[in-house]
């Protein structure tokens, strides 16, 4: 970030101020509540550059489950321990209008091929190929690989969340994939490690560094150390782009231009390749499922600081 | 029948005799062949008019699990135990195009209603509706009923059958419906129901005479006791007259116009109202899943003795 | 009819005479409105048994466009120029849950072909195969058909309604089946006429008469005169019963039993199959776009009279 | 391309020669073959750098119609005349996995708004929203723009194309666009641009200094001069990126990288942003109506230079 450093720091903390006192209308997850996690004004920051210097402002160190923004990490860990060649046979490239629990688009060609792995089947499907040899082996892997993105070994699964989430209705995916023999194998090792990969829980400062890493063409921003291929991460970042904010991916694309993946705990895992990583916190979310305060602020960054990948 | 009767035997007679002479190309189910149910040039009719009496060709005797005819018999109980108001609360009446195990008509409105009881989504939901305190009891009072329809206290399951289906598409459509809502409580007692009834095993007589409880207003043939109330007999033609053939519901009741339900072992229960029911078997189905011989015989006698119910 | 002549009539008054106190919440098309028809209060109803006796109540009188009670005179019509086989290589049988305007119905398969012939696509096919030079011939073929049904010469279109209509969704479903060779020929010649029946105006005694004719197996209740085949009568009435009131035919089948059309007029077109034919206007509709009064006094009556098909 | 100006030509033809070599079994539309152009065989390539030098191989003299790579073209100019805002209030921004002809698409929400202007619907909006007083004036204009985009006053329409094509499927697109208000005015003035716009006709060298300028910015890779404003150019490599290859839009976008817009011509446009524009030419077409050849070329040159937004 060299010399724009003090500039961004201080035009990120400017944003954040403003967005602390805007009152969020949006909507939330009832489960959130339910573990008493409803705190609609919320908003945090955290953005870390390829050599591992961070910035933060606001509510950036509360923790907040990762939700969908999980889905951008099992993907990577199965496609480091499957190769992408074997993970896309099983799950499309394709974006879709469709919501992320649609389970229409199931029914396409009656092949049970989910078009792409940022909705919740295709996110089910990537899990389901982690290594392992049961669920608790595939679970305990993707969070250790998680901690080791983020470097912080503390990093926990919130249990009550767990518990609080409605589950059926990717129970109802996770059936009709193994209906068709797109997936195989036992609720419990094929479901279960990804129903509780979304209640992982950390703050904007490791979301951020996460980030780091895939703009950093998978090197850990502090060692160097390689943690993802670069063309696993190409792949990443590309799902990203065309498909990581549900049906507002494309909308997303255009206005932000950033590669972008969100999750109805309010929390958007952003990545500005060659340079940073972002992590952002605000839970209200828009019609879309995305977090109100984190699309307006990834607006006003990359329209200011020109982060768009066409600018 | 009276003077008819003969007639009619002649001509069923005539009729089953030519198709037993075709060799059937249509498809099975592949359980079907697992159990060693895989003859396709099996063909049985048997008709039993509102008095009892009844007629049979070719291999009525022989047993069939019901399949998806087994739908308009769950309904039937489901109807007697809670009323038609109540039932038509989690299952709509509406005729659709889609096959089925179509879960995509579930997403809409995002409500999780299946569009009609004749559907597995709809069916599923009206089985568990039957009353019972688990889903064994609820099972046993189902067998009980459709026993007692048959006047057959022999009827029973075939465990075989009911292991060698696949149940993960069901199962995808119990958990999309419980994640709204629709239906409650666990798959033991809400869905193995369901997965049972399409086990059970009769033959074509006792098929018809299901049928003639049908077409006699729901009163046993013999002993003229009420089975059924009247209100739901009417429901239950309706819906079958609508929907009762998959996807071949509208061209069925254009072409032959007797209320029917198909079911996948090539079974087909028919009823013309106030005249007589009929059983039919004929394992090779057609691209809409209804077996070959059973649409052919019911074309040529509707045809023949005018049983249309617009004729 | 005979000694529950009078008792029907009495009841008829007495239904009318209460729908005509109730205030009509429902909606209207706005080019109702603009042709200044727009009295959501009007319930008129004819009831003509099948010797041509008739009975009506209420607004029987008011004059309204036929608007889809047309389809099932122009595929009457189409039946009898080119017969079933023909008509129905270019439109399906199967009801939908479709709106009638529905265009998506069209792209499944690829293939263009309407679904069936209750909804706008498939009625566009029907009327366009009627024969005739051009579009005017084929009009005015269909305009002394339905004349000669509703035995008045009279009977004539509306030019203020024809040209109030929008027609740009016809014209859609028009082009998207000629582009895949569904339907041939120019807009005037293959589109007009279609655009024109709906704006043919009669009141509910011609629509009982009509009615009458098909209760009466397709012969003119009066003379006896053969009018319809009765081989095409069974189509409509079985095509009417399964799909003829938009997206509530199931409920209607099951509720009320009796095939009939409706249209956004609010007139609905109803056959009790070798009894008697009736004509209903109330312009006010509910949400799937039937008449609420005319539903409401058909429910009443079939339900008093036992005029239900499975009744 | 600096030093790397060699290397490139030299694997440019390399690559080229290849593809020559193979016969291609893809499909094409049969209107290419009316008109005289059925070559499956013909391969061509130019690439231009920001520079305005050129290189090509093959038959990249050939002249072919645009077809949907002029969708790029014509939405620039909506853009420039009327601005993003008002572009995008008429058509979305989101991908779809829809095929380019989709009309189901349109119905959703009863909107009648096209997801994205990648699509025919959407492409029909973004040229009708062009400047002009009619239909001819508009044409002139986008005629006029694309000539100074590509620096060739040559460029022409292909009259016998534009009357070879099959018409009917953007009129109906039209239409049900028109209904729902979403699209105003006349066939001639607003949907006859859309249709001549695509049997344009140019070689790949005219394509590629199209991408040039695409690739530069929106300013001439000779001249400097601004042709398309910055803004606008993240928008139409934003949508070439996410939407522009047809149902293969997601899978491109991992496999290759590069923003493109493909035709069913065999055409795609290409633009590696910062660095060169490119234009490829091979009629075969795979299954997703994207040229084989062309996606196979740019596949390859990606992957060996490092072209991927994300490499």
């Amino acid at each position: 970030m060299e010399h724009r450093d003090e500039a961004l720091t201080e035009y990120l903390e400017h944003v954040v101020e403003e967005e602390l006192q805007v009152h969020h209308e949006g909507s939330m997850p009832s489960y959130m509540e339910q573990i008493g996690k409803a705190d609609k004004d919320l908003v945090g920051v955290a953005v870390m550059d390829v050599n591992g210097e961070c910035r933060q402002a606001g509510n950036a160190q509360e923790a907040f489950p990762l939700e969908s923004t999980s889905k951008v990490l099992s993907l990577a860990l199965a496609l480091e321990d499957c190769g992408a060649e074997a993970v896309f046979q099983s799950v499309g490239k394709e974006p879709t209008g469709e919501p992320y629990h649609a389970i229409a688009a199931l029914q396409e060609g009656d092949r049970g091929v989910p078009p792409n792995p940022m909705i919740n089947a295709g996110a089910i499907v990537a899990t389901s190929m982690i290594h392992g040899r049961d669920g608790d082996e595939r679970f305990a892997r993707l969070l250790h690989f998680i901690r080791t993105l983020a470097n912080d070994l503390e990093l926990a699964f919130n249990q009550a969340m767990f518990e609080a989430e409605e589950k059926d209705l990717n129970r109802a995916l996770f059936y009709y994939m193994r209906s068709h023999q797109v997936i195989e194998g036992s609720e419990d090792d094929h479901l279960v490690p990804y129903l509780k990969q979304t209640s992982i829980e950390m703050n904007c400062v490791d979301l951020a560094r996460i980030g780091a890493v895939l703009a950093n063409q998978g090197r850990d921003p502090d060692s160097g150390e390689p943690l993802i291929r670069p063309e696993n991460v190409r792949i990443l970042l590309t799902l990203m782009f065309t498909t990581g904010m549900y049906g507002g991916s494309g909308e997303f694309a255009v206005d932000v231009g950033i590669p972008a993946k969100s999750g109805l705990s309010g929390a958007i895992l952003a990545v500005v390749p060659g340079r940073m990583g972002l992590g952002l916190i605000g839970p209200a979310l828009n019609e879309r499922g995305n977090s109100i305060a984190g699309v307006r602020i990834l607006k006003r960054l990359s329209t200011r600081w020109g982060l768009g990948v066409f600018s």
